[in-house]
């Protein structure tokens, strides 16, 4: 059903922070910066191989990764997977019982369309799905 | 000087459990499991595109598993960036500040060498370098 890991997410107090520290000890510049209105989010991805490490640094008091900041501190936010077909395979997970939080998708970074299934039916990770623009 | 995302580890209670309903819900079985004596921990990869999804279950009340499930509970527990030498990369990560946790590296799952650098040095992710054997 997946393809490859799109990204992983990280919840961050201050973007240019990280990305700052990523260049200077990971030698990895970011490729893609972008706020996301939907989510209330910076985010900013630095990509290794198929796979971007994405920071996600709150733009509002009341965006979802404030909450997660506030909560748990820094760290990893979720895991993102690659489909084809977002609507198919949210229908597919629904179906095998996954908790599906967006019945449909909602618009993403770069155009992609996203969708989110809930921690509760993954043994406690949150997982994406990230349908590319085609 | 990263290859690609290795694996993303899970620290979970069961990794039986675990395996079940990421078969049931996902589809994906795992392609490898074994048990990591230097580690107190038993572990099981489900491939996803380059990288694999890491399930880590402790083997012993003292493994560092088990002190990351009672304080935290289940969750993501670290990233894995792929490397050709490890001791190279080692050296130019504390050449570039980030502070190493093995000096050495450690003896991995299937015959790999595995170090990780410190959460306090990178943003509060714990990372891991992984060398497959050659």
């Amino acid at each position: 059903m997946f393809d490859h890991v799109d990204h992983i997410a990280i919840a961050v107090e201050d973007i240019d922070r990280s990305i700052a520290l990523y260049v200077t000890t990971f030698g990895q510049a970011p490729s893609h910066r972008e706020r996301v209105e939907d989510f209330k989010v910076e985010i900013a991805t630095v990509n290794i191989g198929e796979t971007a490490i994405e920071f996600i640094q709150p733009t509002s008091g009341d965006s979802p990764i404030r909450k997660f900041l506030d909560e748990r501190g820094q760290g990893i936010h979720h895991i993102a997977f690659r489909v084809d077909d977002i609507c198919a395979a949210l229908k597919e997970l629904e179906a095998k019982g996954a908790e599906v939080i967006d019945k449909s998708p909602r618009k993403g970074k770069d155009g992609s369309l996203v969708a989110f299934i809930h921690p509760r039916s993954t043994e406690r990770v949150l997982y994406e799905l990230v349908q590319v623009k085609g």
